[in-house]
């Protein structure tokens, strides 16, 4: 039986590797590196690093050109959908390739596996075609959410309070009006918290946490949207891509 | 000037540490533990395990005991409150009496200190009183949600949706009908899962995460609820305690 390990390597910072990732690291044969050659080259540093600093002699680094995604589409579930299924191609070609019986590949993913985060479905995809078996492990990651609030020292969740996690897409269509619950927010290629009404709201700002370019901004929503709108874009003009979450409390509810 | 540092680490598996939170320790001087000494003995020692693992040369442990929280009142969130006052008292007067200026004092968090934890809190408050200065950082740790969807090789949330993080009283208030969106239940106490129309309804449930003692249970509610709740109530005997946490979703909703 083959084995794969899916891999939460943190946000961006090295020391964000757990010991039980450094330990995955550390007895892979072969890492399955999903890439998007053209950006975020220093995240693919950082990964490489990583690999060269826990990974056991004689591992293999196998790069796989990730399948850019359809963003212009309005139909965002059945891109992604369509996404997943050309990922999956790639990846159970590497397994069955790369992977002799009895070995273990690994797949990197930032963050934490558990948050909007595609290689967990694209295994059970695979799986689920019956063409390929292996098993498959999880090791969880601290995620950017995490790091977001450990900057601002602040908790996501006020006391017996819920929060909400949710994405860019569905806070423009959705607002933020009087009665919304603390909400983080991922996934916002819009700056769709500069769409929302700002009355009576508090925002915790992050983008590239744990690396050095990190940018942190907290305030009013009003006084803060548009100097976090204009840093994001000086940003993301600067380094060629963004990775950003943020936490939005209505102050007037207690 | 005095440091304290906020360590998050991790569900249970002392490998859940990350390299930072393992260097954090190691700079500590003191490590200021809130202990509730009646329960939970073998949390006290896992922790005293990574504390004389990682801990410098010279080290030292100072056990307070955390005051108990009214846990009869329904005032739940007064009694929090007056609950963080009195950890404020105790832990002010520990940095007060055991860390010299230019020390470095730790307080270690299960999980991530942003979910549903109060220490940030208590610091707060007692920055606030301005009788004691200190900075502070806080370390993002491995939360038992992560390790929660880890174990069952899900993701917390589904393509393009939200989820939200609550508690068991809150669940078992507002109910899980349809429409509900993807909830992580957290401090249940009560069975929550149990109080809820299971119809449509699916349950990745998981306790003592990360340890040996660890439970998972997974499948539609209405086949999964007396089982899990049998579990519980059998595992909280047996070991004093209980820490465990769930995912619900629609499986009617898509």
């Amino acid at each position: 039986m083959r084995t794969l390990l899916v891999i939460g390597i943190g946000a961006g910072d090295p020391d964000h590797l757990t010991l039980e990732a450094v330990k995955a690291i550390g007895r892979t044969d072969a890492f399955l590196l999903l890439d998007k050659p053209e950006e975020r080259q220093d995240l693919i540093r950082l990964r490489r690093q990583m690999i060269a600093e826990h990974g056991r002699p004689g591992h293999r680094v196998v790069e796989l050109i990730d399948p850019a995604r359809d963003r212009t589409t309005a139909a965002y579930k059945e891109a992604v959908e369509e996404w997943r299924e050309r990922r999956a191609d790639l990846v159970e070609q590497a397994v069955v390739e790369e992977l002799a019986e009895g070995q273990t590949g690994a797949l990197l993913v930032w963050g934490d596996p558990a948050l909007y985060d595609s290689v967990i479905a694209v295994l059970d995809r695979i799986l689920a075609r019956g063409r390929t078996e292996f098993e498959y492990t999880v090791v969880p990651g601290i995620s950017s959410i995490s790091v977001l609030a450990a900057r601002h020292r602040t908790t996501l969740t006020r006391t017996a309070r819920p929060v909400r996690i949710t994405t860019g897409r569905r806070l423009a269509a959705e607002g933020f009006g009087p009665g919304s619950e603390d909400a983080v927010v991922m996934l916002d290629g819009q700056a769709a918290f500069t769409k929302i009404d700002p009355a009576g709201v508090h925002i915790h700002y992050g983008a590239y946490l744990g690396t050095e370019d990190e940018i942190l901004a907290a305030g009013p929503l009003a006084e803060q949207a548009d100097r976090i709108a204009e840093l994001r874009e000086q940003a993301r003009e600067r380094k060629g891509w963004i990775m950003d979450s943020y936490l939005l409390r209505r102050t007037d509810s207690e």
